[in-house]
C-alpha cells in the first residue's frame, strides 16, 4: 500500500468520524445543558475544543469490528467528557492560568465553581455511558470505573513527584500510562467491545493504545526539549525551566557525573535565565546521549504497540487506519 | 399498635441491618483500599462514621418489598460513599475544619488531596454500583446520576445564596431539597426497585423520602435556634451568629417591620456578641411567629410524606417502620 494513500486514508476517516458523528454530538451534549451556574463552566470547558482523539478512537474502534460507529456514540461521549473533566480539576491543582490558550474555570470563576462544575461533569461522563445499550452497559462500567481510577492515581503520581527530590524511570513510566495511557486504552476497547469485538481482540487493541500513549508522552518529553521552536505550539524547554521530573531530567540525573550534577544543582530554581539553562540542559542530555535513549525507548513502545494491534483481528482496511493513525503521533513535530 | 413497640422496632430494624449487612460491607469497602495515597482519605472519611441513614433506607426499602436486602447492599455502599465524596468536597468549598469532631481532609492532608481523593470516591460510588444486578443496572443507574447531579445543583445554590442579601422562600425549600432531600429519596427508590416494587410503588417512596428531608432539613432550622443545648450537641444559634440565610431568617426578612429590619442591619456581620446576637434572633423569631411557622410547615411537609407513603403498597410492617422511623426524626431533639 502507498503510504501516502494510508496517511491520506487516515486522515478522511478521522475528519469523517468527527464531522458526521463527534461533532453532532458535541453539539447536542452543549445544547441540552440546563440554563444554571453549575452548568456554564461545563459548556465553557467542552467548547474548548482540542483534537478529541480519545472520542474518535472509541468511535473508530467500534467501526473496525461492526463497520459501524453509531451504537458508539455516548461511550464517545463519556471518554471526551470525562478527560474534560481531569482537566478542570488538574488546573485547579495545578494552578494552571491558561488552557488551550484561554483561562482556565478556575481563574474565571472561582476553585469552588471548578471543583463543583468538575464534579457534575464527572456524573455526565457516566450519563453519556448510560445511554450505551443495556447489552454492552455491564462490560463498559467496569473498564470505565477502573480507567477512571487509574488516572485519578496517575495525577496522585505526577503530584508527589513534584515534592520529591529524585524519581525512578520505572515509576515515571507508570505515572505517564496511569495519566495518559489507559485512557487511550480504554477508548480503544471501549468501542472495539462495541463493535462486537471478542475479549481478547478488545485487549490487544487496549494494549496498542496504551503502549502508544506511553510513546506518545515520551514523544512531548523529546519535543519539549528537541522540537523545533516554529512547529511546536508550546515554549521549547518549558519542562527544564520548570524542573519537572520528565524521561531526560530522570535519565539525566541517573548518568550524570558528579562535577555534572554540581553544575545541574546551581541550575535547579533558576527560573529567570531561561534560555541559558535550557542550553545548558539540551547540551548535557545530548552528551550523556538521553536523547537518543527516549527515541529507543519509544520505539520499543511503538513497536510493541504495532505486535499487539496484528493480534487484533483487525480487517486490513482497520489495521491501516489504525497503522496509520499511530505512525502520525509518532513522526509529529507538536 | 402499640406506640412504644413499634418504636423499638424500627430501631431493632435499623440495628440489625447496620450490623449485620451494611457493617461488613463498610469494612470490605476499607478493607480493599489499595495502600495508596490517593485512597487513604477515602479510608479516613469513611471512618467518621455518622448515622448511616442513607444506606439503612436503601437497605430498609429493598427488604420492605422482597423480606431481602441482601441484593440491595451494593446500592447501599454506592449510596454511603457518594455521600461522603459530598461532604468531603463541601468541606474544601466551606473552608471547615473539622467533620464529624475529626479534622477534614482538606485540613489534614491538602486541598488537592481532598479534591483528588474526593473525584476517585465518586468513580468508588458507581463502582458499587456497578456490582448490583444486571438486570436492576439499567434502572438505578439514571437515578443514581439525575440525583448526583441535583445534590450538585443544591450546592451551587447554597453556594450562591451566601453571595446574595435576599433570597425568597421558594428558592431556599428547592436549595434543601437538592442538597438533602433528593439522596435520602433515591436511596428509598432504589431499595424498593431492588426488592422489586413496580415503579409507581417506588416513585411513592421516593416521594416520601422527599419530603421526609425537607422536613427533617427544616427541623436543623428550628432546632439550630430552639433547640436545647444540652441535648441538640451542636452550638445553639450556629446559624444566627453566621447569618445563614435559613426558613427562620428569610421568613423574618419577610415579615419584619422597617424598625425591626433597622436593628437586623446592625447584627448582620457581628461574630463577637453571639450570645446576644442569638437572643435578639430568636426573641424577634418569637414575636414574628416565624418559630410556629416552620413547625407548621414541617408537619405539612411530614403529612406529605405520609400520604405518599400509605400509597406505597407495604406490607404493615414496613408500613410501621417507616411510619415509625419518619416519626422519630420529626420528635428528635438533635
Amino acid at each position: 500500500m502507498n503510504p501516502a494513500t494510508s496517511k491520506m486514508d487516515y486522515k478522511t476517516k478521522l475528519a469523517s468520524l468527527f464531522e458526521n458523528e463527534l461533532l453532532p454530538a458535541l453539539n447536542d451534549f452543549s445544547s441540552k445543558q440546563k440554563r444554571f451556574p453549575l452548568y456554564e463552566p461545563i459548556s465553557y470547558m467542552m467548547s474548548l475544543g482540542g483534537k478529541r482523539l480519545r472520542p474518535l478512537m472509541v468511535l473508530a474502534a467500534a467501526d473496525a469490528y461492526s463497520a459501524s460507529s453509531k451504537a458508539a456514540i455516548p461511550a464517545a461521549m463519556a471518554v471526551e467528557v470525562f478527560h474534560n473533566f481531569t482537566l478542570m480539576h488538574d488546573d485547579i491543582m495545578d494552578e494552571a492560568p491558561l488552557r488551550r490558550g484561554k483561562t482556565t474555570v478556575h481563574e474565571k470563576w472561582n476553585a469552588n465553581s471548578a471543583i463543583l462544575s468538575g464534579d457534575a461533569m464527572l456524573v455526565q461522563a457516566y450519563e453519556c455511558l448510560t445511554l450505551c445499550s443495556a447489552e454492552v452497559l455491564p462490560k463498559l462500567l467496569p473498564i470505565f470505573n477502573q480507567t477512571a481510577l487509574e488516572v485519578c492515581e496517575g495525577q496522585q503520581l505526577d503530584m508527589d513527584f513534584e515534592q520529591r527530590s529524585q524519581v525512578e524511570l520505572p515509576e515515571y513510566i507508570e505515572m505517564i500510562r496511569l495519566k495518559t495511557s489507559v485512557l487511550l486504552a480504554a477508548a480503544l476497547k471501549m468501542g472495539a467491545l462495541i463493535g462486537g469485538a471478542k475479549e481478547d481482540e478488545a485487549q490487544h487493541l487496549y494494549r496498542f493504545g496504551e503502549s502508544m500513549g506511553i510513546a506518545f508522552q515520551l514523544q512531548d518529553d523529546f519535543l519539549d526539549a528537541f522540537g523545533d521552536p516554529e512547529k511546536f505550539g508550546k515554549q521549547v524547554g518549558g519542562d527544564i525551566i520548570s524542573d519537572k521530573k520528565t524521561y531526560l531530567w530522570i535519565r539525566c540525573m541517573e548518568k550524570a557525573s558528579e562535577a555534572d550534577l554540581k553544575t545541574v544543582d546551581t541550575w535547579i530554581g533558576e527560573r529567570n535565565k531561561g534560555e541559558e539553562k535550557v542550553s545548558f540542559f539540551k547540551a548535557l542530555f545530548a552528551k550523556l546521549e538521553v536523547d537518543s535513549e527516549i527515541q529507543n525507548t519509544m520505539e520499543s513502545y511503538y513497536q510493541d504497540a504495532m505486535t499487539h494491534l496484528n493480534r487484533a483481528n483487525l480487517k486490513d482496511e482497520a489495521q491501516q487506519f489504525f497503522s496509520a493513525f499511530a505512525r502520525s503521533l509518532m513522526v509529529r513535530e507538536n
